[in-house]
């Protein structure tokens, strides 16, 4: 099959977006937006370094790539809207598989009426997709990673480390462990927090970065574009029911610098933190002060056991 | 290194594009249009699929991989204005080699004061380059391929079959070829059609595509989207000086078949025919009638020596 022959055998036969004036089908989509900021970002899966055969199904795959997409927009305050797909395929995959891939992102397209708007196929030896999505927000409600200021609340959404311990049970095949489905489905099919993250637009200043790297790297990221100091509190860390059954180590790492968990973190002023709880409830998600910002210079602080050290930037490694 | 660490090392100091709210450094990047069409489309670069380090450099590979995405804005009447990127590089590259990809598209984006506003970079088996590039254009002058009519004059730009040309003589390594860098460079080097796209501006109905896979294919893509027949007159097809020495198979199938001379093929109502050759003549590219298009159902003919023949839409195949 000719490389771009398979984007156009899927091609939407209708697009849900109103703004959009081309998909599929020229030299290049093309879209139209006179009123609200346009997000975008690109994202990419190797087999074999994010994911192998052995650990997640072709649907999973595309599903999960999607998620993390989406993830980023919610991150900037903004809904989703379109996206362009490139893949390179190995010739051992299946024509099934290929539109298993395809059918992944389209089920979570349609959850947020996105459309695929372009993209090509090319023949390779090493299964890659790469995502590039498009969002819109209005001008006052992107969430930059720059606007954190002292006395700021952080906060996290839902728990954290599930999706590196559901990785770990299926890489490691142990048997016994309670909950195992529930921790591997946060890892294969995380839900990003965009309802969340939009339900926070009556609140002038917030910063939000997604958890795709572990919120060690995370709250540095803040803490460096903001020129402030996080401290975050142990204690607080929000984590799920029978987490407590992996190695102490095990936790560890996985809550701080195990990435994937897609959970959103973030800081507001001390006067909006009753909105965010708001927001969060009224969204159907869990949210919780896990620290506080501080005049400082780009550092992230760790306070455990009544001891305060520098916690390391070292996010997840694949 | 860490994955996003290669693209924010390699970040533009400033940006040229007055509409970019935010480049590298959040979730995404952020972009305001508010009078323009946005216009978007990717393309992927697979070493031993479209290129061997055997036949190029790794500054032609970017600066080509760059070329093609602003030849399809170009094909679109549009002007470039950012780019995101993905590459997996195998740990075989060396960190120089990894910044000439990066420097070949940059000398090219200053060209046309564009942007690179995002990307991830992972490690892999194979070489993979992706590029999203976004231009804009007034919702006037978009190029859609659906437009051509009955009596259109189609014409080209520039010459016809030199990249494929060029590409041969790499792989095959002969000697004695006339004019041999020339095609070389044509490979390499090939130079999206953008101001003369951008010339036609006062022209109400055109159609465009850039020839990314032979005159042959992009001609049929004109004719199915428009629902139309186009014949092409041989004795017209534009060759560069010398191309007669390559034997009369490899001058037919290049021309016709070979891909990526990154040409511009339109058509046009014959009343606007001379507002074309005007706009190549001042933006110094070549333009030339090269057929006719007729009421009919989406099919391409070839006149040739008194005979006309359909014209098999087989484009190329990497």
């Amino acid at each position: 099959m000719k490389e771009f022959d398979f984007i156009k055998s899927i091609k939407q036969s209708t697009y849900s977006q109103p703004s959009l004036m081309k998909g599929v089908g020229d030299d290049a989509a093309v879209f139209r937006q006179g009123h609200a900021d346009i997000v975008t970002a690109v994202d990419t899966f190797v087999e074999g370094v994010h994911f192998t055969k052995k650990t997640m199904r072709a649907y999973d795959v595309g599903y999960r790539a999607l998620a993390a997409n989406i993830s980023d927009i919610a991150a900037m305050g903004a809904k989703p809207v379109m996206y362009l797909v490139s893949v390179v395929f190995p010739n051992t995959w299946t024509s099934e598989e290929r539109l298993h891939i395809m059918n992944g992102m389209k089920e979570l397209a349609q959850e947020y009426r996105m459309d695929m708007i372009g993209g090509d196929t090319v023949s390779g030896d090493t299964f890659v997709l790469s995502i590039t999505i498009i969002g819109y927000v209005h001008p006052s409600n992107v969430r930059y990673r720059s606007t954190a200021q002292d006395n700021d609340v952080v906060f996290v959404t839902g728990t954290l480390g599930d999706a590196a311990a559901g990785l770990s049970i299926l890489l490691n095949q142990v048997d016994g462990i309670k909950n195992d489905r529930y921790f591997i489905h946060r890892h294969t099919r995380p839900t990003p927090r965009v309802t969340f993250a939009k339900a926070l637009h009556t609140i002038d200043r917030a910063t939000l970065n997604d958890v795709s790297d572990g919120i060690a790297n995370e709250a540095t990221e803040i803490a460096q574009a903001s020129q402030v100091d996080i401290y975050l509190y142990d204690e607080k860390i929000p984590i799920s029911t029978h987490y407590n059954q992996f190695s102490p180590t095990n936790q560890y790492n996985w809550k701080y610098f195990g990435g994937e968990d897609f959970e959103m973190l973030g800081t507001v002023a001390r006067d909006d933190w009753e909105t965010v709880q708001l927001a969060a409830k009224t969204t159907g998600v869990d949210v919780t002060a896990i620290g506080t910002v501080m005049n400082g210079s780009g550092q992230v602080y760790l306070e455990k056991n009544g001891t305060t050290k520098p916690l390391p930037k070292k996010g997840y490694q694949h």
